[in-house]
Formats: C-alpha cells, structure tokens, sequence
C-alpha cells in the first residue's frame, strides 16, 4: 500500500505558532500548538518553528506517510520566491530578514515554501475550503486587523511586494484613524477591534443596552459581546453590526471592481457577524459594482475554521511542489 | 533589405475612431482620425472601424512593410482571448456583442487582438512610454472619466471580467453621486468633469475669481479654465486642483496597497494637472501606503500624450502575436 501523501502545515501567529501534518485533502491528521514567545526575537522564534516540525515528523503518523513538504504562513511581507521575510509589523520583534524557506531547507531537509499569512488562509479556502472549484477568490480575514489574499489560475497572486494589503484600502479619505496611520482603512471599520470600539462609542453615548448590561460596563465591550447582544435582538447591535457592514460592502465593490473574482470569502472572528452584514454588503454591491455581472458575485462565509491557517500553508506546499 | 514590421493600431472612442500604422519601436508612420458616428449602431461602426483599417492598407507606407496584425481599444468590457464586446456604457449604442477580433480577422485576414481601451493605453505606456523597462505598472487616465490599466509582466493584467473598472472604486463611502449611479468613486473626483464641477461649485459660493473672469459666469468654467488659472497663480484654482489630488493621491494608495506596481502613470487630458497635484499625491502617499518600501512608488505623467490609444493598440498587437 503506497504511502499517504502529507504536508506539514505551520501557522505563525503574534500569539501562538500551530502546526499540523494535513493530507491532500485538506483533513489534519495531527495538530500541535505552542505559544510563540515573541518577545525572545525572531531567532527564537525560528527555532521554535522548525522544533515543533521536527516533533510532528517524529510521531508515528508522520513516519507512516510520505511528507511532500512544509508550508509557513507568516506575518509581513515575504517574499514568496526565496521565503525571506522582507517587513515585518512591531508584534514579531526580530522577525525581519529571517529566512524561513533557507532555515528550513537546512534544517529539515524538506522542500520548504513560505508566504504571507492571509495569503496562505486564502489559498486554503481556495483549495479545500469554500473557493474550492472556482478560478479565482479573495478572501479577506475580519480578525484584530482585516487581512486579505487574492488567488487566481490556482496559485496566489502577488502583485509587487507590499500588495495584498486589503485591509488597509482607504473607504474614507477623511474617515477613522487606523493603527498604520492612515486614515478610512477597512480595517478601521471591519476588524472584530473596530466593531467593538464603535459599539463602545455608540453605547457611551446611549447606554442603557443590552451590550452595556453584558459587558458590566460601555468599555467593557468586545465583538463577542456585539455579536451576542445582536442574536438576542438588540437593535443598537445590529446597528453597530450594519454600519461596519456598509464600509465592508463598499471594500468589497472596489475589490471586485479592480480584480473581479469568481468568489469572495469572509474569515476571521468577525465573519460570525456574517448573517447580520450580508443584506448590507449585497446592497452596497449593487451600488458600487460596475459591471453588471460582477455586481452578483457571491460573498460567503469561510468553511476551514479556526485551522485555516494550517490547512492553507499545507495547501501552499501541495500547490508549490512539483510533482513530476 | 527586410521590410519593416508594422502593425495597425486602432483606438475607437465615443467620438472619433483613430488609426495608425506604428512600428515596433512605437513610432506612427501614418496615422488617419474619423468621426465614429457611434448612433448609427455596432455594425456601422464595425464597418467604419474595418474601412479605416483597409484604406490605411493601401497606403504606399503599409504596402512597403510588413503588416504583423491589428490591435484595437475599445469602451467597454471586452473578452480578451474572443475580442468580443460583453459590456458596453450607453455612448455606443449597440456595440455590446460586436465580434471584434473575429470580424477583422475574416475582413481583413490579419492576426487581431481587442481589448478596453483603457487598458490597451497603459500597455502602450508600458512598451513604449513612461513605464518602459519597469515590470509592472498602474495607467489611470484622467480625461471625461478615469479609466485604469495594470500591466504585469509583459501583459495586460486581466482579473475576471468586469475587473480593471479602478475609476469606480469607492473612497469616500458617503462622497459625491458618480454617472454610474455608485457613491464616492474616484471619477467624481478626479475626472476633468469633476474637477470643472468642483470648480463651479467653489465659485458660485465665492464669485470674483480668475476662473469665473475667464468663464464669463461661474457655470461655464472648464477644466482647462482651472488649468489656466492655476498656471497663472489663482489660489482657487489651485485649490481645486489640490482637492481633487488628495482623492487621486487616496485612490493611488489604495491600488498600490491591492497591487504594488513598480509605477503609477497618469495620462488623460487632467494629468495635465500634474505639476500641481504630484506633492499632494505623495503627502497621501505617505500617510496611507502600508508597506515602506512602496511608499515610494513614482508617479509619473504619460508620455505617448494624444495618440496613445492607437501606439498602446499596436503594442496589443506586437505583444500579442506570437512571432515564432
């Protein structure tokens, strides 16, 4: 009986680093998580990566299973040819310049590709998740900032380094400040922190709501509380719900204006919001939308879950090695 | 001696349809410009577009070449691998479903390509202008309305259909009414009608100003009129012209942020505005690109000025054509 075919599927977040031995199907077959440790520095953090990979091959799955490669999705902008990370936000202190493909290439002796983490979530839902069979996707993760890949003819497309940085699009030339230090960037109105600090906002004003009794106090707010008080009725949730809505509806028309693609997919912890926004988005698409068929392009919610991030990354070593 | 290879380009407007015989270096031998009679419907216009194509044929100059193929810019959306019309604005009546490519090639029996003008003019830009030698590149067109090409690689970069329309992308969520029935798209704000139109509402609260002296009433002021007056050190002008710029320079930072080309070329009669706009575009620029390294990104004014439609339809030509 041939070997299963696997990859190994590495998630590095700010927090946690998540690691997983995924088939080509796309079904986890084993999954370990460690916190990332940050703050030790970007060498650290590297030997963290390519520790916890090294234990996933030792188990007795791995060894029975014929492992392809490894996929890492990362933070920052990295260059997806040689796996270098090119620039990196403030949470990853040291991360900058570390060569994950190199380091791993060495280390494990595995064929190693690493890119962008919403890029490797996006091309996971394009391969396995709620894209799968479409030519081409965007799919845009709603976490504490707005992250966003586009994949198309099965790969992910990277425009010039530093593209890809849906969320922070401009909405609104005058409109909120962003922590990048624009202003009316999508994050500022569609992250899970921008709808809880607009709720906080609206609550200050009003009080007396559902949200506030929740959440013991207006400031005690948080997206889960938004959403909660939402699906219990209350209006002032709702409309807080629909007002982040409206700016991501607007996000998501220039994004099909400019790159049309077959399929939009909502992820991240705010797409549970996703059956109180999609009356909204629908409306703003037929408003903003040029081209009249473009204007019915589906918006969805993502299918992979809380292990999109391993699941894509596998999905990224799948689609990258050349089975000859 | 070998013959000169040449190809037909050919730029339809609303207006007139334009014509040239361009070698491979982008230099017009011969060029002819007739009115499009675009309410006499598709076919009539098929047909002119086709009588054109022949007459510039018979000249002395093409029967001495070598004719490679004909390229051809069209309004609207086109299928770039059919050349068949799929979409079209109301100022070409019946044009949708017009067999450009095929068409041609059974007239004439020249090898033809079609695709949107808009996008054909910035590979023009591409090959043979302000973005020669760069690998990708963003083309905005600032005339009537503000159309948009990205070239990546050699070629015209097609999303899905329907994708490219970058002067209806939203930036301000609540802004201006744009013709297209969509809210705060960059064309009601950085199109010469907009900036006319911002003008005239600037003036009608303030009157006596250098614009309305040369309109002779504030409802006759032009674009060109803000040019003239901005060239001459009118203060409201100017401020036009900057009002317009911080949108433009927004809209830019947004596609750099999607897309990162290695240069942003502003043609159409508005980019004549240039000199006025560019500090306010890079101050946006600044402020709202992501990535550091892309904050950097030139803008530049085009370089192939009136007949860039028909250089950049040659281009289509020449790099479409596989010469084996």
């Amino acid at each position: 009986m041939a070997d299963v075919k696997m990859a190994i599927g590495i998630d590095l977040g700010g927090t946690d680093i998540k690691a997983g031995l995924i088939d080509s199907n796309g079904q986890i077959h084993l999954n370990k998580k460690k916190p990332t440790d940050a703050q030790k520095g970007g060498e650290f953090v590297l030997n963290n990566l390519i520790g916890i990979t090294s234990e996933l091959l030792l188990t007795p799955e791995a060894k029975k299973s014929e492992i392809l490669g490894i996929g890492v999705g990362s933070p920052g902008v990295i260059d997806p040819i040689t796996g270098k990370v090119i620039d990196m936000s403030p949470n990853l202190p040291g991360w900058t310049g570390t060569e994950i493909k190199a380091s791993f290439e060495k280390e494990i002796k595995l064929p190693t590709f690493a890119d962008n983490d919403a890029d490797v979530g996006a091309l996971g839902e394009y391969i396995f998740g709620a894209g799968k069979g479409k030519n081409s996707l965007i799919c845009l993760t709603l976490g504490t900032g707005v992250g966003g890949g586009y994949i198309k003819d099965g790969k992910i497309f990277h425009g010039g380094l530093g593209g890809g940085e849906f969320g922070h699009t401009t909405i609104e030339v005058n409109g909120r400040n962003c922590n990048c230090g624009g202003k009316g960037c999508l994050e500022s109105y569609a992250s899970a922190n921008a709808i809880a600090e607009y709720a906080r906002e609206v609550v200050a004003r009003t009080h007396d709501t559902m949200m506030e009794q929740i959440a013991g106090s207006y400031d005690k707010i948080t997206s889960k509380i938004v959403y909660d008080s939402a699906i219990k009725g209350d209006n002032v949730a709702v409309h807080v719900i629909e007002w982040s809505a409206k700016y991501l509806g607007s996000a998501i028309s220039n994004f099909i204006n400019i790159l049309a693609p077959d399929i939009i997919v909502l992820g991240g912890g705010a797409s549970a919001l996703f059956d109180f926004m999609k009356n909204v988005i629908y409306k703003e698409m037929q408003m903003r939308v040029y081209s009249k068929s473009a204007k019915e392009t589906p918006v969805v919610k993502a299918s992979l879950g809380e292990e999109a991030g391993i699941v894509g990354a596998a999905a990224l070593a799948f689609t990258s090695i050349k089975t000859g």
